[in-house]
């Protein structure tokens, strides 16, 4: 069951991608300040998830719906989909290539599907619970790295928490011998940690529709995620620690004593 | 002069992220780990550098090469290349598609060249001194914002210099408002800045190989570039910071606070 939907969600991510990588083609042509960027960028994320809520529709016209876009319309099936039609829209707006399409799917409390697609380098991330964690296909694994200073840790920052979280992070990190990385992408900064291109990822709060695939195609890939209560987080947001197996105590340290208590938001 | 060997750069860079990206696809078959991965990372680094100086060579022959990889080679002409062949090699170790070739040409204490080119987004960034600032042939222009709180800022970090300079600039920027980007190529990050992508890049120290091509783009493309004594830089590396003419002098404190005093590295 859950790897039908891991098939259907992976070819929707593309088609998403897809028209996605359309509109930033065309925003290309028009300057971020010019009358009219504003709206293609909104228009792009409200079309993009569009598309997906029709086509989840069309196939699972049972299942619920969660998008940052357009909000929670709720099913009758017990499975729900969570999706950002757009992660990274900072990146989109600005023309930086770096963003990418999330679809997850929860069934009884779990995660049991999740997609990261990036149009612009054709890197679909991938994971069905109990299958294994795949990029284009090909398997992955998250690092096997020891230390913290042995490769880099995705730090998330956004506004919904208190500017210090990721300024705590980033000092804690690099005071311990760290490196930080922040592409602005967190479901993209998500699927490098999944696949080992870094050791882990940090961020105080993310919405559903950002962490939940990233933090499945993680454990999947063989790494350690922080336990989180799905169905709460749908609602309110979870705190996001994933890493390596070898690093992942520190992180969870680093996270607690860098970030300000968790308020659901 | 400087029109002829921007062509030739340009070419160039677009010949040498070929070849790179020969070996960035290689790497994706091995694992980070793997017996042999370091071995190809740095065959590739060697490799691409060994390109670029063939072809100056030929075409050239009487000026002189400063390259990452294999150092300097003075010529007769009173130009000066400069070259990283692969900027960002953490990520491309990784697999992270986030790197870039660096090429840029230094005349009496003047950078009269620079391209960056992103063989991965196929984006090629270039400037000559007096000519302007393109991307894929397309004029582009540094971000007309006013304030900090409005875009990004690009915060560069290395093993050279205080752990503590970039911790400084995040937790400054941060309390101004800002939002602080590190994606792991400055080559990268300075061609974003020059093109409004970010509002500014500051880096407490960077080789002459990893700046002056993206601070000539940035200056040409109507960005504010903090001066530098070009001669020294290409034996010592420089602090940079560049940005929006609306927050430079912003930036320019940040980084007076934040930094150690600067020490040719």
């Amino acid at each position: 069951m859950s790897l039908e939907r891991l098939d259907f969600a992976e070819n929707l991510a593309r088609k998403a991608g897809d028209l996605g990588m359309e509109y930033f083609r065309k925003l290309d042509t028009l300057t971020v300040t010019q009358k009219g960027h504003q709206d293609l960028v909104s228009e792009a994320d409200r079309n993009v998830e569009t598309l997906i809520r029709d086509e989840i529709g069309k196939v699972y016209p049972q299942d619920g719906i969660l998008g940052e876009e357009h909000g929670m319309e709720e099913g009758t099936s017990g499975f729900t989909w969570v999706t950002d039609p757009i992660d990274g829209t900072a990146n989109f707006v600005a023309g930086i290539p770096q963003w990418c399409v999330i679809i997850a799917c929860v069934h009884q409390g779990k995660v049991i599907v999740g997609v990261i697609h990036d149009p612009v380098s054709n890197e679909t991330f991938k994971a069905a619970a109990g299958h294994g964690a795949f990029l284009n296909g090909k398997p992955i694994k998250a690092s096997d790295s020891k230390s913290l200073s042995n490769g880099s840790v995705g730090v998330g920052f956004n506004g919904r928490t208190a500017v210090t979280d990721a300024v705590n992070v980033v000092g804690a990190l690099v005071s311990k011998g760290g490196v930080f990385f922040r592409n602005a992408s967190g479901g993209l900064m998500l699927a490098y940690a999944a696949s080992g291109r870094l050791i882990g990822y940090v961020e105080s709060h993310m919405n559903a529709w950002d962490c939940l695939a990233g933090m499945l195609i993680t454990s999947e890939a063989g790494g350690q995620v922080m336990e989180q209560d799905i169905n709460q987080s749908l609602h309110h947001g979870a705190r996001v620690v994933v890493g390596a197996p070898g690093v992942f105590s520190d992180l969870k340290e680093i996270a607690e004593s860098s970030f300000a208590p968790f308020e659901a938001a």
